[in-house]
């Protein structure tokens, strides 16, 4: 049954808003303003929605105390996030005070600044109205690699919320398949995920026969037949951080050539997991996967990248994709699922959730990577 | 039981996509840069997810046909908007395609855009470095009222929105308060509105006794009892328009202080409807439901503005509230929702949704707003 893991405690969010404030440093930056979303949550967490008028902004900056701007509205919850103890709050009220004004005594009027991605338009224009000084950047061109290198804490929850996502494969595969819809069974995985202790599912993908060939399938009204290839991509987050892991199943016996394909992916997945050390690029994880599907002759229709970060959301830098040379640092946590897909046809992909650790990868995802026969 | 309207053709989004694009040129932008979300949904109907770091941006200037940037792998549904007929598709591939550098030849290099509120720093950042010519104001600031005046076949949809949630409130009215928490009542609320059409359920607060006199508070753990008052307040969205409403009733009958607390807060709300007619600020909205409570001298515990916009969301401008000089124009559709609230004790709150006529306002919710005793 899934544990709930001791919470983070003030000192944790303490240490990552130094680190982030160092960095931030070290880049030339005067400090790092952080918006409503994954980066006050990994940096507080305190979660409050994204999609607000009113300003929330986490002021970092190096040998400065972190300053959490807030509605007043909202500060009743501000001083109960896991972070509070490490925070200054600074409260305003709507009608009472302009929240940009409040704002740019705590920023070096002559300063360079990393902002969240998702920051506000709105909030951006109105820091620069009341700063015309003050420049800034965004966050993943300025520290792209900000959320992600784990602590030994973080990967904690992410093996644990990788090792639920591999119940809830292990369970699936006992189920029918032939005769049900793909919807059936992506509320069968999203029902088991949240069994084994995810309390929110992000996606649950079931493509079978052709519906598998479009990577960007959910899951339809479908019936799937006996003969079908069926890939299942599915995670969400447990105890805040995420999983994401992809097998495909055949509903009876495979032919010589759909085994094919699949010992191609799966090799090409394996490939792409040996690639994963310290100091190798993004780019070389996607080569290597990519090579073994383009020495099949498949190159072409292995249409995406092959990996994608992982934290507190199931989806974030770094991206391993060609083009992307940041080298890999221990703590690094990512995807690597190529695929290839045979328009009308069927689809097949491969992913584990990968650790870099010292000297290598470590999958979080542990379940056979066969071809499963289901009925 | 709900009908669901006609949709929404190209046409009226074609319409809809000219009058904002006009509306910009006569407040001296060169055009409206729109980014997902509800200002896209209003303007073509198109929904995508506003949380992606892929550039997704409508671009609207006076005199030249919509054109809408789109990842690759997007624009396949976005060839299937409600507006498509009416628009370009630009697409771009990762990797392949700077989106930004994409965009900069739609726009006048010295031009100043309006921008989406929303819009994401990195996008606004992106734009700028492409166009360092180019100024940007956030859309709230440049063209506030760009949304707000609705047109005859939206205020249909909030009008049939408002019936389906005063149909939900008669239901709720006939069920057992007391003994029950919060939840479970809140719980009903979100069936009710789903039951007469509604596809999103926003928010059921339901706070009781002390509760009540949280305006935050949403619903909880707490047991309702005999006695006690009880804040109600729920919406969402039918057929992609806004509900909200509030009703507060009594488990038994009140006592007479209960009552009169109750009776200055309808008195406060039917000034504020009262109030109502083109061409008065939205402020005078505000302040002829204040004075009423205020003379009552219940004054300062009405403690939020008297209102706010609804229309593709359940909450955005015009905003009922003292500095706000913007007239009201036939079309807008707001809530007029005063309240009391005597911490510790309870809380009374009255809110209906108020559609500006040529020569007054009309509710668009029309259940009784007398004290309703309930068991």
């Amino acid at each position: 049954m899934p544990t709930t893991p001791p919470p983070f405690t003030a000192d944790d969010y303490r240490a990552r808003m130094d680190r982030a404030a160092l960095a931030a440093a070290d880049a030339g930056f005067a400090g790092v303003l952080v918006a409503p979303g994954p980066d006050l949550v990994h940096l507080t967490g305190h979660r409050v929605p994204a999609d607000t008028e009113r300003l929330t902004l986490l002021v970092l900056a190096p040998g400065r105390d972190p300053v959490l701007v807030v509605p007043a509205l909202e500060a009743g919850e501000a001083a109960h996030a896991p972070a509070a103890p490490a925070l200054t709050l600074r409260d305003w009220t709507d009608g009472r005070h302009d929240p940009y004004a409040l704002t740019a005594p705590l920023l070096d009027a002559a300063g360079r600044y990393a902002v969240s991605d998702n920051l506000w338009a709105l909030h951006l224009l109105g820091l620069r109205g009341a700063l015309p000084g003050t420049d800034f950047a965004a966050l993943s061109d300025a520290l792209p690699m900000l959320r992600a290198v784990k602590d030994a804490r973080e990967l904690e929850r992410l093996a644990a919320a990788g090792a639920a996502a591999d119940a809830a494969y292990r369970e699936v595969l006992r189920l029918r398949f032939a005769g049900r819809t793909e919807r059936d069974v992506a509320r069968d995985l999203a029902d088991l995920l949240r069994r084994f202790g995810h309390e929110q599912v992000d996606f649950t993908i079931v493509g079978s026969g052709p519906n598998g060939a479009d990577p960007h399938h959910e899951a339809g009204e479908r019936t799937i037949r006996h003969g079908d290839m069926v890939v299942m991509d599915f995670g969400g987050l447990k105890d805040g951080y995420g999983s994401d892991t992809t097998r495909t199943v055949h509903v009876g016996e495979p032919s010589p050539a759909e085994q094919h394909i699949h010992d191609v992916v799966r090799e090409a997945q394996q490939a792409g997991v040996d690639a994963v050390r310290p100091g190798v690029a993004c780019q070389d994880v996607d080569r290597a996967a990519r090579e073994i599907i383009e020495a099949a002759g498949y190159g072409d229709l292995f249409i995406h990248r092959t990996g994608h970060g992982i934290g507190v959301t199931t989806h974030e830098p770094p991206y391993m994709v060609e083009g992307e040379k940041q080298p890999l640092v221990p703590g690094m946590c990512f995807s690597v699922e190529p695929g290839i897909y045979l328009p009308g046809r069927f689809g097949v992909r491969i992913e584990d959730i990968v650790a870099v650790t010292e000297d290598g990868g470590r999958r979080l995802n542990t379940t056979d990577r066969a071809l499963a026969v289901v009925e």
